[in-house]
This record gives structure tokens, sequence and C-alpha cells, in this order.
């Protein structure tokens, strides 16, 4: 049992392997947000990650880190990039940086398999080793992050991981931010609204359930392998057309879907060879899509589900399908 | 004939470019220092690269911008990444956005050809395309800086470049800050002192002289091929113990040397392929090794060089001799 501090903790990947982890190790939470109910037999601080102060006490006696917090999103503006590499690369490096000086051993980074690479996979998915040429802002940031978190590793700061998760969906996921195609097709499906989507929908992408995700980063705790990055994905390309129907069939809504010119900054085909994940960590995805479908319909269905934490998510899903609606 | 501001042209490169692209442009210089004397006919602004309405009043009119400036160097601590990206990355990044946001519509960037690759050459030297891999948070920070840039490109925000200069070396190159085995063993072998160099000189590494640095950065400002990302070297591996041979010769001292324990960090073969450069830029270095060091070497001994700008650099050198020696 190792005492874990997870950071961005009240998030979607943040919840669910806060989950994963407890009881199984010594849990410390941290997130601006206060804890959720959901988690309620963790530790919790709440606090901003840019308290240097505060993340030093807090990590401080915790042998691992878990960072999950991000001050960026894919699909943000590519018209600051200055602001852009402040906030998010600065900030997260000085979150690792005061984690090793804190005596904390072992750092787990959640890098992004969808944005690093930015290039087509090929048929038997993306290794570790493929080009690394991210079309946007925030695939540009976390590749920074994993090769400075490597030169970390490489000098013996801390030893770090990056764990490179393509695109993950599930239950708790919200449709608020732009993230998340299959909570966006929940959502609308849901609510009798029409989906924009960007091209044709024929390009293919590497979806991965949130307890998938949650799994593979309780057992990077163990990792002890010699690679610094770790695709973390399903292996299977699916498009995005696939995943409407798959949503029509599990809502049991005809979702329609309006199809906008495509952005050339989308790579076609996006999915990740596992077999690093599987050699060094023993980890591949354990849920198959249509049974994660499944679940998260049920999830998006449900509104008020029992679990409170879930509960209030799926509450404020509904409250913004009304609003919208 | 274009309007080019050179942001850190008192620099070893900068002196260069600022002199090459003389008569043939329209230069303005800006620096922290004051101008330098032998750079008297160019339009001048002194003051500092994060001093944003400077930066954007000296940049609006200009054509293109060459970024040479730099608040990092290949040897800097890697103790302090978070600070290395503040002042590096966002630095830079700040500068590059402020000539889009004011009209500039090309932007050179050096990047370092000896150090985003990170891995060591094939016998044809590295292609633009191979893995980058840096050793040292220097290395990660131009590569990020070539993304970010990329990206402002693709976007349509201005048109940039990185050239991936290899080994820079010449008159004019100080050895004060650990920066240039070439101008460190002029200075030792001229001052009688031991040079100690790391590993036993046999790795080899790729050395161009500056006056080819310079009419690289001149032929960008045509460039309209597809490349973001052009290598600028020699395309000569060349051993360490090959140099030191070679300033014995060149200077007629014995330069005795030390070998001290080589650091993991260092590549053993960094070469560039340089097939790209001639293809889009119509460039190849011209200055043979052997002539280059001739003329460094003549530059070193002269101490008093007539050039007043080069002679004070000089002199500074002869100083820092006769203080250490």
């Amino acid at each position: 049992m190792k005492r874990v501090l997870v950071i961005g903790a009240a998030g979607f990947i943040g919840r669910a392997v806060c989950t994963e982890l407890q009881g199984r190790h010594d849990v410390v939470g941290l997130d601006i947000t206060p804890r959720p109910a959901d988690l309620c037999g963790l530790d919790w601080v709440s606090g901003s990650i840019t308290d240097q102060p505060l993340v030093a006490s807090t990590a401080s006696g915790c042998d691992a880190a878990i960072f999950l917090a991000s001050t960026s999103l894919p699909g943000s503006s590519q018209a600051d990039l200055a602001g852009e590499v402040s906030s998010h690369v600065v900030g997260s490096l000085q979150v690792a940086e005061t984690c090793a000086a804190n005596g904390v051993g072992q750092f787990v980074f959640a890098s992004s398999g969808g944005t690093v690479y930015g290039t087509d996979a090929p048929e038997e998915g993306l290794p570790e080793t493929a080009p690394t040429r991210p079309r946007n802002g925030y695939g540009v940031s976390k590749l920074a992050l994993e090769h400075y978190l490597r030169l970390m590793r490489e000098t013996g700061r801390m030893r770090t991981l990056s764990l490179r998760i393509s695109n993950p969906y599930g239950e708790g996921q919200r449709a608020l931010r732009g993230q998340g195609l299959i909570a966006a097709a929940m959502q609308h499906a849901l609510s009798g609204r029409r989906l924009p989507i960007w091209g044709d929908g024929t390009v293919e992408r590497d979806f991965l359930h949130v307890s998938d995700v949650a799994l593979a980063f309780a057992a990077a705790l163990s990792h002890d392998g010699p690679s610094t990055e770790i695709n973390i994905g399903s292996g299977q390309a699916v498009s995005i057309n696939d995943i409407l129907a798959a949503v029509r069939r599990v809502t049991g809504q005809p979702l329609d879907v309006d199809y906008v010119q495509g952005r050339s900054i989308d790579v076609r085909r996006s999915v990740l060879n596992v077999a690093c994940a599987e050699r060094e960590l023993g980890w591949r995805a354990q849920i198959a899509l249509d049974r994660g479908l499944e679940r998260t319909a049920r999830w998006w269905q449900q509104g008020t589900a029992q679990h409170a934490g879930i509960g209030q998510f799926a509450r404020e899903g509904r409250a913004e399908i009304a609003k919208s609606g």
C-alpha cells in the first residue's frame, strides 16, 4: 500500500482513478473543488495546483502522484500559445518539481494519445516510437511535458511515467466543454437535438472506457519497465459514424446529425498500438465498446442516479439539456 | 529588399547575420546591448525582448523577423525546468506572437540541430524526420518552440521556419559560457591552459562556420518550400579529438587536455543530413573546416583586430585568458 496523491481528483478521470485506488492504496485527492460526496472515504485537499506551498505540504509524505489536472483543452484557442504554455506547461511542471522536491518517488502523468502523434495510424496502430507532430497547442504542450518529465527521470530527480491515453469516455463524462464525442452524442440523443459533426464521420478514433483508464493508472503505480511513455488505448479503430449508430442503438433515440465541413486539423485515423502496456504494465482494456456504451447510456438516462456524486453530474447534464434544448 | 528585424542581433550569430544581410536588406537589430561599433550602419533598438510594447513597435513595418535570442543554454541547469520553460519558451513565443500581431509576415527561428534529436546519427546524417528525443531542457524547449511555431504557420498566423543549426563556430564566438568547443579550445591553446574534455574525445559532431550560418538565414528569407524545420549543418561528422588536433595545428600550440568521465547525456554521433537545405534553400556549407579553423585562430591570435566590434570581443577573450591563465 502506497500513499498516492491524485491531482485533479474531482475530474472525470480523477474520480474513476480515486474509486479504483481506494482500498488498495492510501489516497489523497487534490482539486480546486470540495470533495465529491461519492469520494467521502478519501483524504481531500481543496485548492489550486498553482498554490505551491499547498502542493508541497500535500505531496509531502506521498509515495506517488498521479497528475490529471489540466488548464487546457484540445479545442482551446490557438490564438494565445504563450498563454497556453504559461498556464499548462509551466503550471504542470511546477507541480512535478514540487513533488520531486518533497520526496514523492513516482509521478504518473496523463498525456494524450489522441493528440501527441498528430499523424495517421498504420493498420497495427501507432506505437510509442511513432513520429510526434501534434496538430494543436494542447498536443504540443502534452508532448513538451512528456519530454521534461522524462528528463526528470533521466536525471534521477523522480521516477516519471507518461500514459498516452486515447479517447476516454464513460459514466461521469460531461458534454460541457467540447470534450468527448460520446458524451456529446448521448446528450444530444437524449435531448432530441441535432449533433454537429466535423467532416463526414469516417475519421477513426480509439475509444477507451474510463474504468479501463483507471486500471491503467493503478497498474502504472507498480511499473518498473524501461519506457517513459506508454500508450493506453483500446487498440481498436472505430469510426465516428459507427459510434453514432451505436449511441442510437443503446439509447433507442434517432440522434440526427449535421455534417459540417471538416477541419483540416483532424487526423484521419488515430488508434494506438498497446503492446507496450500489455508488456510493461500487464494492462489491456477490459470493457468492450458496446458494453461501455450501454453503461454510459444508462448513466445518462438515470439522471437521478443514486450515487450522489454521479447523480450530481447527471443532473447537471440534464439541466444543460433542458436549458439548451 | 525586405525590412528584416534581427532579434538578438548583438550575439555571436546575430552579428554575422546582420553583416550578411546589410546592403541586401533593410535591417533593424534588436538586442539588450547598445549597437556594436561594427554594425553602425544598422537601425538599432536596445531593449529586452520581454518588453512587449517595444517588440511590437520595433516589429511593426518589418516584413520578416529572425529570432536568435535565447535566455537559455545547452548546459544550463536541469534543476528548474519550470523556470526554463517560463523564460525560454514563453518568452520566445510572446515575441513570435507579437510579431504576428504586428504584421510581420515571416519568422525564422534559430533551433538547435545538436540537441532536438538526442539520438545517434546514421551514416548519412540525421534527416529532419528523425525521432526527436532531446537529452536536456534546452533541447526540449527548442523542440517545443518549433512545434508551436509550426502551428502558427499551419493556422495562417505567420509564415514560420525553424533552422536546426548544428554546432556553430568561428570569429566572434567567445568561450564564456560553456558554449562552443572550438572557442574553448582556441582560448585554452593560446593561454597554455589544459582543456577538460568530457569522455574520450571520440564523440562526433557537425561543426559549421558562422558565416555559413548567416548565409542560411539569408536564404531562409526567400524560402517558400513545404518544410517547417530544416537542418543547417556541414553534413560532416568530426570527432572532438580531430578538432583538438586541428586546433593544435592552426594555432601552433600544444593544447593539453584532461579527459574526464563522460556525461551519459552526450550523444555519440551527431551529424545532420542537409539534403533538405540544398533542395529548399539552395544552401550548402561553403567553408571547409580547416579553412574555418584557420580564420578563427587568426581572430583569436590578433586580439587587437582592427574592426572595432570584433576587436572588442577579441580583447575580452584575451582579458579572460590573462585573468584565468
